[in-house]
């Protein structure tokens, strides 16, 4: 894979080199891009994917999540934790990534609550590295199904707020309650969180409860990805309930309308749903 | 924004020509990269943020992004069809994005459901490009509120298909069966579609809605970003309905817990939580 980015940079500084000869710096620099001047546009990436990854610290990424959360909130904050580390640790390609492209995602995404955006942004690091779209598609399963069914804050993240290990200026001091989601989605696991602490959506408490969420997503994508690039696989961290496989063994992607496949999804069904009973009733 | 861009290229530009100076073509290209080979690894990106836009043809990212459904999913599809236009329009830095980066995002996630993954897509690519944060969640929350109440396959995607504009095989020929999701949510809008035409979630016809509506998703968040960028603002083109707005004046992003303040969340609360009776009643 390195010689693949090896290729990369330096057909791109072939591409520089030949820019500058042919119209010097200051006429190339005078125009719109290093592309438009060279004539090379075209639709396929310069870059090749996947790009090279290191082993991480997560402990590290854990810090920088929780202080990027209060620069860009969730999304940006746990993309950027990733990037800025790979940044250190490989440079190269991850130079030319902004991390303000998940500015979109706070509050799962411009405040809809939909998809908690640390989750938006970690799974968009880790695709970046992925050795193909399955591999993407896996890594993402895991963390959604980890981020479902962990307590959160994690006692670690809370330790890491006890022991002054956070370099950004906390909202609110010790450990915090931890909840459970049950659920990849925002609007369900801010919820989840106020109902368990009481404090309202937009308390400081709030806040550094998900300024650590999103130290503790970030580190775990890096512990997916490091377990991945040293073993050659995952190992299946997260089971759903018996309930909700239940639930799948009829709802799934499938071909037979009239059995129950007409949807897509997967996940503890009934935080939104109900019982089965409840779901199959004819009110609902 | 064309003149930052210009001195970003420039200070880019110049770092190249420094790195060509300094150890000659050869040298540095034997390294594994141009920051590396000059020592510049750092936490911040290099590249200047926001990219570089100039006006898109709707018409053709739409294209792309029913093509490119079919090459990686709904994600992929929306974020790769805005690229590689912006490749060929502008080039430069919209070449070392890998499109990649959002195979994470097939089926709302890894199959979860959760956002729509041409939303996720589309909401990056615009974040690439917006002024600030604020422009960045301007324009996600424009086009999650288009894609919660528009029908979807568009008209304009059915007579495409009709017509024979697009460049991808068709899983399904002719006009496709509308249905309005009333949610960003993957599962949400499948299932809405699924019920509306009576098709299975795995069905060909069900693949090619999905790939009309990344189209149509791609191709309205170029629509935001060329009146954005042609005005200096958006014009809001959504309302949430009547219900809806009920809901939120009580629970919002607030302060005050006993208030209903204990959610972060936007949208037809009504579709996932029923009445406002419904809702409030002990059991729910």
């Amino acid at each position: 894979m390195s010689d693949e980015t090896t290729v990369s940079r330096r057909s791109f500084l072939k591409r520089a080199s030949a820019a500058l000869a042919a119209g010097g710096v200051g006429a190339v620099a005078g125009g719109v891009g290093l592309s438009l001047a060279t004539g090379e546009q075209r639709a396929e990436a310069e870059v090749e994917w996947p790009l090279p990854y290191t082993s991480l610290d997560p402990d590290v990424v854990r810090v920088r999540g929780h202080a990027n959360y209060y620069k860009g909130e969730c999304c940006y904050g746990a993309f950027s934790a990733i990037l800025e580390t790979l940044r250190e640790e490989v440079g190269g390609p991850y130079n030319e990534i902004p991390s303000e492209m998940m500015y979109f995602g706070g509050g799962g995404i411009a405040g809809w609550g939909t998809t908690c955006g640390a989750l938006i942004g970690s799974c968009s690091a880790m695709s970046l590295v992925a050795a193909d779209k399955e591999v993407a598609k896996a890594l993402a399963n895991e963390l959604l199904g980890w981020y479902s069914t962990t307590a959160l804050p994690t006692d670690v993240a809370n330790q890491f707020a006890i022991d002054a290990q956070y370099t950004a200026e906390m909202k609110a001091a010790g450990a915090l309650e931890q909840s459970t989601a049950g659920s990849p989605l925002c609007h369900v696991s801010v919820s989840n969180w106020c109902e368990a602490s009481g404090f309202a959506s937009k308390s400081p408490e709030r806040a550094e409860r998900c300024a650590r969420l999103v130290g503790d997503t970030a580190a775990k994508a890096v512990e997916l990805l490091n377990a991945q690039f040293a073993n050659g696989a995952l190992e299946p961290g997260f089971t759903f309930s018996d309930e909700a496989l239940g639930c799948m063994s009829c709802h799934f992607l499938g071909e037979n309308f009239e059995a129950g496949q007409f949807t897509q999804g997967k996940g503890e069904c009934t935080s939104c749903h109900g019982t089965m009973e409840e779901a199959h009733s004819p009110s609902s």
